[in-house]
């Protein structure tokens, strides 16, 4: 599509032209900088560039095509709603986390200033009228995982169309009881939304679709414990930003493809950093697009990352859901356990977390642990402290850090990374 | 008793003698400064005066001797666990939150420094053995109420022993049947920890109990609709601080004679401060003991508190257990129904806290109100702004503050608070 087209539709979405051209320029060369300049990419990764420089433009084309051919648009901002049913709908499904500052003072308006980057991002991001995902959602739904959020839609709901998905904080049975009646819940929505029926078939269809996602995804979290590394952890935490946004055929397809080629390359014995490259498994919040600082920071400090414990890396790929019932309140108890299996700091006591990045740490071969909270995330804060009593107790080093999504910090943050990268033997 | 025989039972609860005289010390400095200073004060503050003078000795000394004759101690942080379980099945019920720092070095090891003063102050007096209360207990009961405190109490249960209740995020049926599970686990535990059953007889009796301390409070709090104000807010918030403490039976006597007083003083249109003073409702976190701070501010500013908009003050007074019910069954349905009635800022939309606020303004015929939120407190902080937009429609004047336990902002907020009260009408 011509450029005037595409301003055309962002027009018609009632964009602030002005400010998302900014936001686009921006865009552009912090992922020239942080993407582009990097040695020994994989082709496949050439999709993925394409996907990004089309991220405002072509899959938004796409949204406003499914939306004239009368699919509606969900948008989420957390793993614990599920894909399976917004896709059995013949809805489509995006991640609207938000990884830049952008109307942060028109945030500061709704919410506290002592609220997490990511928060007021996606608040910023509406108010100041330059996502057009946001701005193609029928409905924004969200979820209680958070005090932050939780109180934060509040205030956005009078923005956007919301549906609210509580999630328990303890994963007893009455706990997951709970969570399944929010799943009925969200189901119902969907349904009365699209008016499509959700059935044992579509349903089985939709699972099949994003368990094939997921595992494809699992596929190149595995190859990763290969020395040399043989993609970057940029590349890698690209493919799982993109993961929430991108068409999840045709986007599994290419993973696969991409997972092909890291295979011949591993047998080859080649990789973007020479073998012996310290390893780092990076831990905790969520890095939504374009939040590539720290990893950037990571990967300019003689480091490689091999792995991220994150919502927007393991913690959304880890578990499938059960293909095997076949009736629909089967299939809905085997999503409820597959979501309630999610190790989010929002749970009390979520000990699985520590385990899975102990066990993260060891299959991915990693020299050491970074532990990232954005400030003024509190689960993630809290468990910070708890991941770094468990991990020194079996001798893996962690270096806790956080931060925000100002550049400000980047050259302290690359000190201590350094020194952390020094100190691994 | 003798100092020398409560500093023998201080010993024996392993205090730290030094610091906790050193407490002790500042508390009753402050206590005379701010309590004792006051004009025109009910002689029934006697009581109240007593008790704080005790809070640390003749108390602590009852729940010795308590657990002597076999009784178990049950601590609290929070409103939701429901008392009346806890006298059913013969045990004390007190209350642990903290209004002063203490210990706060090495409680920020356990959590955040961006964690409020209230949870830093109930891990750093358990670290720094100074709360004979928290060294009574044989239980301490946390809940899920927010971020900080949910993800605190996994630190803080490796200090004592804790049983952790869920409390819902939203007022669904699913969600009140998950509480309803929290409540029955409750008592199952004590009835496990005391030996004591549960029965219909014991239960009743002690939502009576519950219901009478409640209702002396509501009559306390009609009573300050009176201009002049017959009581200050220091000492009513006192009054609904000790009734987190105090024997509940012999406590509701003593306000019920404090009330008869008051409504002698108002007969006689006589307060302690003159008709006309400005009124101000205080609304948002819970002030402990002794967290006087922002009450001595306001009432030294030209304006007298009517009204503690918060869970040392209404939240935990305003509904009542039904007493009606004659099962087992029915009585744990009253006890979900009132406590799922609170309106704390954990609950999503939480709507009808504005409505109560406005209400109580209204009823108690303030000119403002006063938002108070501890720094770094999510949920109240997101609601100040909301409570700020609701009220401002409603032409009621509100100032938010964010403070923590530090003296050190007093003059800054009696500035503000000054020119607050000038400026109402």
């Amino acid at each position: 599509m011509s450029e005037a087209a595409y301003t055309a539709m962002w027009e018609k979405l009632n964009l602030d032209i002005s400010a998302h051209d900014g936001l686009l320029e921006v865009l552009g060369k912090f992922y020239g900088d942080i993407y582009l300049s990097q040695q020994n990419r994989l082709t496949g990764m050439e999709y993925l560039d394409f996907v990004l420089s089309e991220v405002h433009g072509l899959r938004i084309k796409e949204l406003q095509d499914a939306k004239v051919a009368g699919k509606k648009v969900i948008g989420t901002f957390c793993v614990f709603v599920p894909e399976e049913l917004t896709l059995a709908a013949n809805a489509v499904h995006v991640g609207l986390c938000s990884g830049a500052d952008a109307g942060t003072e028109e945030a500061e308006k709704l919410v506290p200033r002592n609220t997490c980057a990511l928060i007021k991002s996606f608040i910023g991001f509406k108010l100041a009228r330059i996502c057009p995902y946001t701005e193609s959602c029928d409905v924004v739904v969200g979820e209680t995982t958070c005090d932050g959020k939780k109180k934060a839609y509040e205030a956005f709901s009078k923005h956007v169309p919301m549906h609210i998905m509580e999630v328990p904080q303890t994963k007893t049975a009455d706990a997951t009881a709970l969570f399944k009646s929010e799943v009925l819940r969200y189901k119902k929505m969907l349904e009365e939304l699209t008016g499509t029926e959700i059935t044992v078939e579509n349903l089985k269809k939709s699972i099949a679709i994003v368990n094939a996602k997921r595992k494809a995804l699992q596929r190149l979290a595995r190859l990763r414990a290969a020395d040399p590394a043989p993609i970057s952890g940029r590349d890698a935490l690209l493919i799982n930003q993109v993961s929430f946004y991108d068409d999840p055929e045709r986007f599994t397809q290419s993973i696969n493809t991409l997972c092909d080629q890291i295979e011949e390359r591993i047998a080859k014995n080649e990789g973007i950093a020479p073998a012996g490259t310290k390893r780092l498994l990076v831990s905790g919040c969520p890095m939504a697009v374009p939040n590539w600082k720290l990893p950037y920071v990571m990967e300019s400090s003689n480091a490689v990352i091999v792995g991220e414990e994150s919502c927007i890396g393991s913690r959304n790929v880890r578990d499938l859901v059960d293909e095997s019932p076949d009736t629909l309140d089967g299939l809905m108890d085997a999503i409820t356990e597959r979501y309630m299996k999610i190790d989010c700091a929002c749970f009390t006591p979520n000990n699985e977390r520590m385990d899975n990045v102990e066990r993260m740490a060891k299959e991915l071969n990693a020299d050491g642990v970074i532990h990232y909270a954005l400030s003024f995330c509190q689960p993630y804060a809290h468990e910070a402290i708890k991941l770094d009593t468990v991990l020194s107790e079996k001798g893996i080093p962690m270096l806790s850090i956080e931060t925000d999504y100002s550049m400000e910090d980047v050259e302290q943050l690359k000190t201590r990374v350094e020194a952390f990268v020094e100190m691994l033997d």
